[in-house]
């Protein structure tokens, strides 16, 4: 997958992109990451990428002419993607991104994330864009960490990504259920234990007994997400226990 | 404010930490950040930071030991912080991270983010965390992505973190409300006009029409946020109107 990234501060990037996962996708060949700063497409004498707001108002707003130029440049020398390309911008006003959202964006082979800062876009930028992406409800200082937390849940789901296989499908969120308490060594520490049904070497019971506190953690911290899961007939009747006690 | 990360991959931050308004805010010395390797802290003759999962399944899981030695530390040498801080972990059964959560992390003098890394963390390292954030309903490598949107976030609340500050207000979300579109030259662009009416100079009709732009942005993409916010009456009648419409 092409990534192209059009920002004024490509070297944001180098820290989260170099290192973990994301680093080894782009060694391997699978991620292919590139950066243009649109600073480079202005025609203006001093490089100017904004401009004051028109009916006034503070702060300044992202100039259309050198958005377009850059992302217009891009997709001119990558036509070979054309058809497997997606172009995004990060507006609160946009599809939440989800896991599901990571799926659909991972089966594209390029994906243009244009990052904004400052005010704003200019509103004519926003045609530049297949689709409206927001991360949540909160301002940040620009679209380069909704990019990097994109790029990071969308590679994880191509194929070699995950060093391991069988990582992903456990994660939480990767089948709606919230996920069930790890433990690893020590058995005792400082007065806490590890479950004793971990420790028993029985299989089943275990699948069952994570399988319940996963069910357990989404009926207490997200039970909206519960009828998204697919839940077996073991499932209900456990959550209809639970609801009895509660 | 000082912002203490607790992470395996501290040089992933230097690219967003080093930029932007978050390295100019500690430049003037208002934020205070502080990286904490935690493998430095594992007492392993490897320097192992995880282990296998107790009850088996893939991938490692972060021991308890090494967390819970680094964030002592971190506690231990800032103790004059101590009864303004708050420990964070990044989980998805966390409460959502919203603007509201960053205006109330923002009143903290210290912040310990805990980022994980693999399948995630042995269960007894949760009860180090004051409080569970989550960014979202999606998979990411690791908890430092999460920790650059929170700690943007919340430095941007902080008093002389905006150059400018008539800036934050006007974000969207600040007030809840989604923003109105920005405009700037050219007039025209491409066949796409700046709208008359910010042209005007009527500085009355266009603080109306972006008020309007902004309950109608809000109505059309994020219903579920307009009893939230401070509505007038004014904004009443033209919201009636709209569903008039509808």
């Amino acid at each position: 997958m092409r990534i192209d990234l059009v920002t004024l501060f490509p070297e944001m990037f180098a820290g989260v992109f170099g290192t973990s996962i994301i680093g080894r996708a782009a060694e391997r060949g699978i991620l292919d990451v590139h950066y243009t700063n649109f600073r480079d497409y202005s025609t203006d004498k001093h490089r100017h990428v904004d401009d004051t707001p028109c009916g006034g108002g503070a702060g300044m707003v992202l100039k259309p002419e050198p958005l377009y130029a850059a992302v217009r440049d891009i997709r001119e020398q990558t036509a070979a993607y054309e058809r497997r390309r997606c172009t995004i911008i990060f507006d609160p006003a946009g599809d939440v991104f989800t896991q599901k959202t990571a799926k659909e964006l991972a089966s594209f082979d390029q994906l243009i994330l244009i990052c904004g800062h400052y005010e704003g876009f200019d509103h004519r930028v926003y045609d530049l864009a297949d689709r409206l992406i927001s991360v949540g409800d909160f301002v940040l200082t620009g679209g380069e960490i909704p990019a990097m937390l994109v790029v990071d849940a969308t590679a994880r789901m191509l194929p070699g990504v995950l060093g391991d296989d069988t990582s992903a499908p456990t994660d939480s969120f990767f089948d709606v259920l919230l996920g069930y308490p790890q433990y690893t060594r020590p058995r005792e520490f400082e007065g806490k234990s590890v479950p004793d049904v971990l420790l028993s070497g029985n299989h089943a019971e275990i699948a069952r007994w994570r399988r319940e506190q996963s069910l357990l953690a989404t009926l207490r911290h997200r039970p909206e997400l519960l009828p998204l899961a697919k839940l077996t007939s073991d499932d209900l009747k456990f959550l209809a226990r639970q609801n009895e006690i509660l």
